[in-house]
């Protein structure tokens, strides 16, 4: 019942979104979700050198500081555009890129430029879009807080609190929930950019307040819209709830999460379900973690094809690029959440 | 463009599907449709001693053994039903089952005999619907073959091709890629089975032949569609394609596909992408790994409430259970791939 | 939100529908839906020779006597086929009908027998799923009644209550809501029959009870969402609401409705919007006319093409039709009114 | 498969559209988009005093004048706003308008202003995107002409050729199909209008060159779809086919177009069915009318009343207002056809 589309590309106009079904009478402030995308921005010396201003407009369907019922429409103008080194991808196309793929799809007219509507930028509508999606849950107490769980080989593996989450992960540029493994992951990105490589990670996401019930299953479970919104994130190659892929090796005894009454309250003991049984939400919070593959883009050499002459060639990308995108993908990965959980939450009534 | 409708329940009085969107003139063989089914039964001694004869009637949509156009209906009618053990699960839910939530969501009138509609059962209609998307995609030349790459503690590790796969997965009962795996994975399923408990595992599933280009990004991207189809098997509690989370922790330089023409074909040296690129086929062979958690119904006694008196209790789950699902579920999850593939494949214009 | 997918056709095995998004304790009476459909079969002397039974089966969704939340599935095994007749209209279109344009859609495996997908018959389950829409409708007090407002020449001008229309049109075969009108209606009817030929009619459908509010626009507007439906019943060839065509030559002054307050209450003192404005309902009694064109089987030879040789050819249809289907419409065109108004309902939280 | 979503209001930054869906390489130039635009402007002495610019701008989806395969997005700056009369609908809704159903649906935030996404105004982005839908179907060598076919009391009844119409009706304000008929209609707002009261009218709409087979029944016929977006446009109250009501009084011997050979290509020597045949166009001219009220906002002084007391009232409606908004509907209704046979077209796989 939430439609989201998103428009643009990274070089032309610029690039907004449409969010169709928001129900009239929510807060919508621009300050808000420009905070929002305030963090998904790179950070100083981690991050590409591309410096875009972002600076949301709201376009329609907001009227005094609330939503209107009618679509909301977010616009964000591309400031800093340097396509110049783009074309020549047409004729060898990047590894780990879908030039390729994209140039067989769609034609010559194609807009390959800063990897088109592939390109990571655009998930900064995603995350305006994402705030407006929070600002409807918070009617129903539910909140989201995403960190880096894993960025390369620095694997951060206690068990966090929601509250723990929320106080740390936006206090340093690396979103960690862990002051002193931040400065590991800071170290990792930092060699990787020394070396003209990149690095992958984890994000998880953790969601406190969600009642019980929500998703429709069959075909649109609660895992199931979340996973689809998450691969919508240019990068993602993996998702898994709770346990997830380690309930592989569990037994039934082990992986059941028992039920408890305490004070009154049905919870269960452990999480293993990640908060979600049978495609719907149980009551537990949910627990999201999400793969991400290194960057695509990286200034070592790499092997390739010269389409023109079909024969094999080398490319160097050039580009202004992310030696990791995953401390950025944070804040992307907590509006692909909000997003999904604003819709079934409409779809189920426990929006009104 | 493919839409798929399962309907019924476990213990109504049958199951079955409407597929809407085939293309007039495709072949439909009840027997072909038949035998798709078998490979889903439980076998022998490994499975659920409950013997469904699950045989496919074809209500409509087809005449003369071809597809008319008009939605096809596949009916399988329940026998072996016996459902008096269900009904105290809505005062003492199962732990790992969704008979609270259910409950929550849909009031007193929900049909949980035998997990209404959240059980296994109705993975069913989904294997019969997906043997004419197989159909379908058999004009393509695209082949799909699943396997069991764990089971419990049973890892295999080795780099399977798509031959392989096809030769032995349907050789054994537990569908593994190599003959003395196999062994070894029965023997875990008949040791949990003995001491009353269940094992987990991973599917993968592979697809050749799928041309470049399949997929509709932004949001109906090829791996987004299939996960979110994934999550749709009751069970499945993590995706990954290709690398997966092992693409967390590589570098750029290592987890790119380096390009290569060979005999003026373009493919890639490596496959860390799994087949997908921005969310479409990039050419190469489509890898999806699948995990699966231990079947939650178990004959050990289990710690859960008394949601009448809202105290704590324990329970036994008495009904015939399987101790291993993953066997039968490579053909749910070759079904799944299947129904995705055809439906992107229509979208994208290469079935006409 | 209430999505209906009709199958089968009117020479196959059976017909049926797949209402997904029915809620959870609703009442599904088998006799119930049986008596909606006693409304649609053709009556003694002035309809069809075929007779069919039309008993209908619930195959899933509902459980004792109510549904579960699960898609609801309606089955009617088709009896009385006699598909014998139609192969030569492969090479003779018959005019009036879809044969030609058919053939050349959906290629030589389209199911032409009885008129396949387009068959009139294919109303029988929109009967049926209509039935369970009038239902969830009944917890909000709406109610819906259809009459025949115009039968070839014989036109019904008067301004009838809801009231009148509940209480007379099921009492007479041609669902007239006048008695004496009825008689010449059944005579217009005879008489074209008896030369052979058929006639069309107009049926107008009211609705009391519906709410303030219902409708989607911009694009799912109630008008339009309600048109579109009926477009689906064959034989329709235009739609309107309250004043309608004749608004166009009306002036502002004579057609807006002026509000009143009577008893406290809203209400417009005519209703020449036909109870929408805005895309929205007002309140107001909605007041739906809905053209049918004549039967295009008839027994007096036509002009036809003979597509094996490319030249002009006669042909007499010989099968078993009705001299005129706008009495046995009038149900259906209740059904899709109501299927239209408990989704827009559904969508817009009127039904929880 | 061609999604268009329309935003914005009357009266805040602007208004626009998003089409989803245009296959990449058409081309799209904003010249062509804006001549549209100028057909749907008040004409002079006929129309609303409002006089807006309507400059629209490409925001995305479009590179060196042809599409990307991105969704395309248009927008138009509000510049002449005046909305200072509109507060006090909110207490005394004006007759025919939507102001208190909306207020009873979206509650107090609704915005009212200039009509809101009520407003005629936002059929703007509808002509606009169905420029772009225009060019689609070009390439198929479909054309599409609309003109003034009853105007009040004025009625055109001549049978007209679409080469006539596409000929006459863009030479005069009125948008008639005869000049001479034009100066009558002219005469017949101007009358209107002196007396501080509006008229409806008819538009008929002709499109000629499209391929047989163009739509998909059951449910989405190519009348329903026409029907539904018809009844998207403000003030549209009826729409028929053909000879649509009048089939209601004719045999089916008149009724039924007979088929024909001529110089080896097949046509009905009739057209009564209006170009649709079991919900899919049969090659015949498509022959649509669409029934028009007058204008609801009028200076007559008119009954209403008074939410806050909850008594009778009255109300003159001073805004800048059409006394008929028909001549500026001609090029909407052609926009709204375009866009449903541009979908219809690339579901049939008519446009690749």
């Amino acid at each position: 019942m939430l439609r989201l589309t998103i428009f643009g590309s990274s070089h032309g106009p610029g690039i907004g979104c449409v969010l169709d079904g928001v129900p009239a009478g929510i807060d919508v402030d621009r300050d808000d979700v420009q905070r929002e995308l305030e963090l998904r921005k790179p950070s100083g010396a981690l991050g590409t050198p591309r410096v875009e201003e972002d600076r949301v407009e709201i376009l329609a369907g907001v009227m005094d500081g609330r939503s209107t019922g009618a679509p909301v429409v977010l616009f964000i103008a591309n400031k800093d555009t340097d396509s110049s080194k783009y074309e020549k991808f047409r004729a060898t196309p990047r590894p780990g890129h879908a030039d390729l793929t994209a140039l067989r799809k769609y034609g010559e007219t194609v807009d390959l430029r800063g990897g088109g509507q592939f390109s990571g930028r655009m998930t900064a509508p995603l995350v305006a879009a994402g705030a407006i999606a929070k600002e409807m849950l918070r009617g129903l107490n539910v909140q989201i807080a995403a960190y880096t769980q894993r960025l390369g080989s620095v694997v951060d593996d206690q068990e966090r609190t929601f509250k723990e989450v929320r106080r740390q992960a936006r206090e340093n540029p690396v979103r960690s929930a862990d002051p002193t493994l931040a400065l590991d992951m800071i170290h990792e990105i930092m060699e990787a950019k020394h070396e003209g490589d990149s690095v992958g990670g984890v994000v998880r996401c953790l969601v406190v307040g969600l009642p019980m019930g929500v998703g429709e299953p069959f075909f649109d479970s609660l895992e199931g819209e979340v996973a689809k919104m998450m691969f919508s994130i240019p990068g993602v190659k993996g998702i898994e709830f709770g346990a997830g892929f380690k309930a592989a090796s569990m037994r039934g005894s082990e992986h059941n999460d028992s039920f408890q009454v305490v004070d009154g309250e049905v919870s269960t003991i452990t999480n293993n379900a990640g908060g979600v049984l049978g495609g719907l939400s149980n009551g537990m919070p949910l627990d999201i973690k999400v793969a991400f593959k290194p960057t695509a883009s990286i200034a070592i050499e790499q092997r390739t094809i010269d389409l023109d002459r079909m024969e094999d060639t080398t490319i160097k990308v050039e580009g202004r690029h992310d030696p990791c995108i995953v401390p950025r993908a944070v804040v992307v990965v907590e509006a692909a959440t909000a997003l999904v959980l604003a819709d079934l939450c409409l779809r189920g009534d426990f929006i009104a």
